[in-house]
């Protein structure tokens, strides 16, 4: 299989990463949620070529995680706006931060995360939607959508 | 920046993406949560090159997210089992996977998830470790760790 080839695999998992897989697009996110807005921004904290922050700002506009709005009248001068689409992605960065965190931070996490509905110093974790109780990862298990899914219609 | 400069970034998602943000490394470890143990089988479900699967399954080693293990008596042949380090990487595919099922997947997830502990079918998410509320992606706040969290010690 070819990367291109990810986007037309039956697979959620393959295409997101057709979308966000490439290595310095999840650091534009990070970006991103952490508020940066500018390109100029962008690049004085990642450190990357203009030419590869381009494309990726690019591809995160027309995969609809960003939107491109002109600022202060400046007709080529751009905030990009995370959508919908793009904050909805941060799961997985938070998922990533977890385990980063817990193994390869040394017990020292540089980052910490505040829920601002709740003012407390949080560290997210999934739950199920059904019954509420935190996942164990080695409890899910994963089936074709057709199939029937007999315990759950048993129970 | 360049990518071999990301491992010693002060930033756990930096981290975490010197150790998996790899194209192919998170298709392989798909195919392990799904109970893929050995090369063979990794190869044809992925059909990607040996040389690249082999690359990747031996970095996962050297990191700790798999451990190798000989099988039948086989001195050359090995099962890839996961880790700890390895199962807890998995909230980053389950977000993906719902990421993907909501905007990718054209309203039909390929794919289902059962919670085995409970028995029904689940949609993973976030909530936070503090207040038990979903977590709304625009009300994490990051912030150093050394720094107070003044909103928290007031909450």
């Amino acid at each position: 299989m070819k990367w291109q080839e990810l986007n037309s695999e039956r697979c959620s998992i393959a295409r997101a990463l057709y979308v966000v897989g490439d290595r310095w697009t999840i650091l534009v996110l990070r970006e991103c949620y952490r508020g940066v807005t500018r390109f100029d921004k962008f690049e004085s904290r990642l450190k990357i070529p203009r030419r590869i922050l381009s494309e990726r700002l690019k591809k995160l506009v027309e995969e609809g995680l960003l939107v491109k709005e002109q600022y202060q009248n400046h007709r080529l001068r751009f905030d990009y706006l995370l959508t919908d689409k793009g904050w909805e992605l941060r799961p997985v960065l938070l998922s990533l931060l977890a385990w980063g965190d817990k193994y390869l931070a040394e017990g020292e996490p540089p980052m910490s995360l505040r829920h601002e509905a709740c003012g407390h110093v949080t560290v997210p974790a999934l739950v199920c939607s059904a019954c509420g109780e935190p996942v164990d990862p080695r409890e899910i298990k994963s089936f074709p959508t057709h199939k029937a899914a007999p315990k759950t219609e048993a129970g």
